[in-house]
């Protein structure tokens, strides 16, 4: 059946690109700053063919339309596009083209491709442009269609901004700045483009709420030896915010100005920009300018070291958010069986006691429950329409975290329910190890997660499993869930982003097994870097535990497990129970944390 | 007291720099190939100054002469420098200008800098183009001054080569060429320039010995897509290298030639040519005449994985090299203190022990032969003069290898020869525990040796204590006892040389604990990278040990061990008594050796 809705559309988007002399418009899947979740006003691309995945780039041309996205999304894209007469193209399947090898094969020379730059990264556009300068084809960047042929738009992203007070940051905007202004020095830069959210809120100690889970107001921030330009949206200023930039001679813009802006600087000098964290629209503008020095953003590491303040409260917000989390598992674990239960209303009643810790700002992402072979779907996610009930028997993976006055927090835990396999025990034993090996890890100043990782990974591997992704990542002050631009993965690729761990950074410890159609298994912590001694052969470092919460004995089989394994199990269990139980008012969750961080053999 | 014998060669280097017009002459430690060992003919910088050790450069102006080494140095240079006028300069200390910034300094404008450019990496040479071009020095590299001044200078190496047959090899030569002239298709060169010795010897299945120590002929190697020159010393060619060639289509050049012989190629085309194996007169010389792809060679990554041939030569081999050592290891622990042993007639015994067996060709290296606390220096070397007496107390570590037909060893046993001290038997467990975790390590194919390093060394590190070298290297086939592409090493430079580990390439697993003044302990196999199981995770990948000698129970305090460990280490000896006494007839150390394999709990 044709899907006249869609096709209709498309019809007022190929209008538009005709008046403006497009031949071929792509949309990705993208904000103006990459990220991790892009609000409804962006999802030009869902608007116009209906598939509704995380990841696709849409292509249209006068006469024909093809949709690009990944293997998790083959069979739910293939029907969301039925009746489009949109074509479905499997990225990395083998003799499937690539977006650019397409272009290149099919746009005539003199031809005209479109794009809003502004959703593109600038590593895209670049490669497109070398793809296609055979063809001799033009690009019209400047111009978002659905602007025109969207009518129903949902509008842009705009809430109100909020000030962090500079006891909690532990240093102040105009510290930090003078901070960021010698690494410009150092890199003999006039100026510095910072358009990375994250960063901008982390620089200025600002907040927002535009960005679904990530407290960062949609913004662009330019800084020369003497001046700091702000640009945000004016309706997201408040009076509180206004004051503070005056006080911190914060100069505000309107967010839509920056290209504007760009375009009117007279002699900028060599401006720092970080080519990887700058779409494409501004990469282009400040190009044909000036010169441009593609530095790392120094933001990101000082934003991943956290400062002794960050440190202080991090660690406070976690053990509370671990209580939370243990009065949860207790809920779940007494009640399954007894009280009707489903993954989504088991990820609500989490949700609901977060929301009522102190300082609840936000969930730092969408809570995953999963229960049984649902937990070996990495992008699963429970709806309130479409959910599985929990019954006492196997097992529910829960990976949740909320943002707070004082930290963001991020754990997983899989937790017993009832009967379950030998093989389920020994896979949980090994990941559990994994977790652990990793956490209790000594070594060296200097050392790459990409040196650490076989700590958690090795347990899982001598199995001769795998877990298709990385043991670890950063996490933000209040910040994203996922930064950079340390990590703890062991495959590696020249020039990715990667930095040794110092002291202070946070990172995830998140091994697991995950067993198609069966069942999954993941046990993450959060860990602080911290440094042990420091003789003739280095600074030694460690970590320190951040999360405190039980790991399920029920399917931990300690015949796997080396004496040093057995200990850092009873000693983390110990220090749970320690650290926990004293935020923990009722007497028989207590008990129940007492009997669940018990020392085994 | 003033040395008169360095004064004297001094006034002469300085009277033909005069004749050359040459303001500055730089004398580095190398032969033409960036050699590990450079012959005597090549030991210009310790005629010019007296100073031996195997890392130093001389540069001598018409009025000063300035010496640089490193560290292990200092006192040693100071003292064979005395009385010459030579001022020492040491490398890396603050304060000390690199070569470069010295001569930046001090050489005006217009000035030459001289050099023999053939002992010169071409990384050296290009860095200091680049320091000195706002000086406007020029260079001359086209002459070695020593030739003139150097009166009784030893021979440049000259030793018969030989032909190694296509069953020992595996693969002949006519494959192997087919092999690369693949790679400079895919990189688009009509031809390759080949100056690696040991890279030259593995593609022509020719040997030579003209390096100590390395299998080696000196030798350039230069393909087309249809013609294959060889650059060797004449006299090397024995009729049968000259029979071998002929069949082979190998056509000979005289091995001074190669400058000449790229002076003259008309129109080459591009030429793939691996900067870092290149020296720096053959670097410019190609430059000034064509197009170079500085490419990887590509017989690095070939060379290093070995094949089935070779590799069942190898195993063999490495059985026969293990017996003598365990014969060797019955010896020293049974003689000791009852006759007369040093640190060198226990070296000359192990030699002596390695030549007579069936195809032996040469030490791999100057066996290392380390008492008590001579261990802790990782450069000692005893010398018949020079050396410590050996006494039925502390241990004796010795590393030593032998080249064969069929193979190249190398192996470190530290062995208990009387009472030793708590924390020693401590350190030799944690370096047993690294060294058996690397070898049993099971992982995913694309990991890196710094993936792996932390199996051999974390137990290491759990002690606040760190080797200061890398893990693991590459060794030859009947060729360098070190090679790459691959290694076990934690620390990483972006660029640095490195490669994933590939079946069938083998490298050393040799942690280690030095204590300064007090003792060394070094336990190193040799390991072969094979395949496991291939499943939906990935291809998984294991060691196999190739090294067959026991590990000192005497040194061995099981209660740092985990129940693993113990499994590995007996197995491990259990396997070493069940391979290698089959290779010993004296029924005395078999049954020595069935006690030293012996099981622990």
């Amino acid at each position: 059946m044709e899907n006249m809705v869609i096709k209709e559309r498309l019809k007022k988007l190929r209008d538009s690109m005709k008046k403006y002399g497009i031949d071929y418009y792509m949309m990705p899947t993208s904000d103006f700053h990459n990220s991790e979740y892009a609000a409804d006003f962006f999802k030009v691309r869902e608007y116009f063919c209906g598939f509704t995945g995380s990841n696709g780039t849409l292509v249209v041309s006068l006469d024909w339309a093809g949709i690009w996205t990944d293997g998790r999304y083959f069979i739910q894209c293939a029907k969301e596009i039925e009746g489009t007469g949109v074509t479905m193209y499997r990225m990395a399947d083998a003799g499937v083209p690539t977006i650019s090898e397409y272009l290149h094969d099919n746009m005539t020379k003199g031809q005209v491709l479109g794009f809003d730059g502004r959703v593109i990264a600038t590593s895209l556009g670049l490669s497109l442009e070398k793809a296609l300068e055979d063809n001799e084809i033009s690009f019209k960047y400047d111009r978002d269609l659905a602007e025109e042929v969207w009518t129903d738009r949902p509008q842009l992203p705009c809430h109100d901004m909020y000030v962090l007070s500079d006891e909690l940051c532990g240093k102040s905007f105009k510290e930090k700045l003078a901070d960021v202004r010698k690494h410009m020095k150092d890199n003999k830069c006039k100026a510095h483009l910072l358009c990375k959210l994250d960063d901008i809120m982390w620089l200025t100690n600002l907040r927002g709420n535009d960005v679904e889970c990530n407290p960062v107001a949609l913004s662009y921030a330019y800084m020369t030896e003497d001046e700091f330009y702000l640009f945000v949206q004016g309706k997201e200023v408040t009076t509180e915010v206004m004051d503070y930039c005056k006080a911190n001679d914060i100069i505000l813009k309107d967010y839509h100005e920056i290209v504007s802006f760009i375009k009117g600087l007279s002699n900028p000098g060599k401006v720092m920009c970080d080519k990887k964290n700058v779409n494409y629209t501004v990469f282009r503008t400040l190009q044909d300018k000036t010169e441009i020095a593609d530095v790392k953003d120094p933001t990101a590491l000082m934003k991943a070291m956290k400062n002794e303040t960050e440190l202080k409260n991090i660690r406070e917000v976690y053990l509370r958010d671990s209580a939370a989390l243990v009065k949860f598992m207790y809920w779940v674990k007494t009640n399954v069986g007894k009280i009707p239960m489903n993954e989504y209303s088991a990820a609500m009643h989490l949700d609901k006691m977060r929301s009522e810790l102190p300082g609840y700002i936000e969930l730092s992402f969408p809570t995953i429950s999963a229960y049984k072979a649902n937990a070996a779907m990495m992008h699963y996610e429970a709806t309130e329409s479409d959910n599985a009930e929990i019954h006492p028997e196997g097992m529910l993976l829960v990976d949740s975290g909320g943002t707070y006055m004082g930290g963001t927090t991020d754990v997983t835990r899989t937790m017993v329910l009832g009967p379950i396999s030998d093989e389920i025990k020994k896979h949980y034993t090994h990941v559990c190890m994994g977790m652990l090996r990793l956490a209790n890890a000594n070594f060296l100043h200097g050392c790459y997660g990409r040196n650490l990782d076989i700590l958690a990974r090795g347990p899982v591997w001598n199995m001769d499993m795998d877990y298709k992704c990385g043991t670890g990542h950063g996490i933000g002050y209040m910040l994203n869930v996922h930064e950079g631009p340390h990590n703890i993965r062991w495959a590696f690729r020249e020039g990715m982003e990667d930095h040794q761990l110092e002291k202070g950074m946070i990172v995830s410890d998140e091994p697991g097994v995950y067993i198609a159609d069966s069942h999954g298994i993941r046990i993450e912590n959060i860990l602080e870097v911290a440094e042990g001694n420091c003789n003739s052969d280095g600074q030694f470092m460690h970590f320190d535990q951040l999360t405190y919460a039980p790991i399920d004995l029920e399917a931990i089989d300690t015949s796997y497990m080396e004496k040093s394994d057995i200990k850092a199990l009873n000693d983390y269990h110990a220090a749970v129970f320690e650290k926990v139980s004293p935020l923990i008012e009722e007497p028989e969750i207590v008990e129940w944390l007492k009997d669940q961080t018990r020392p085994v053999e």
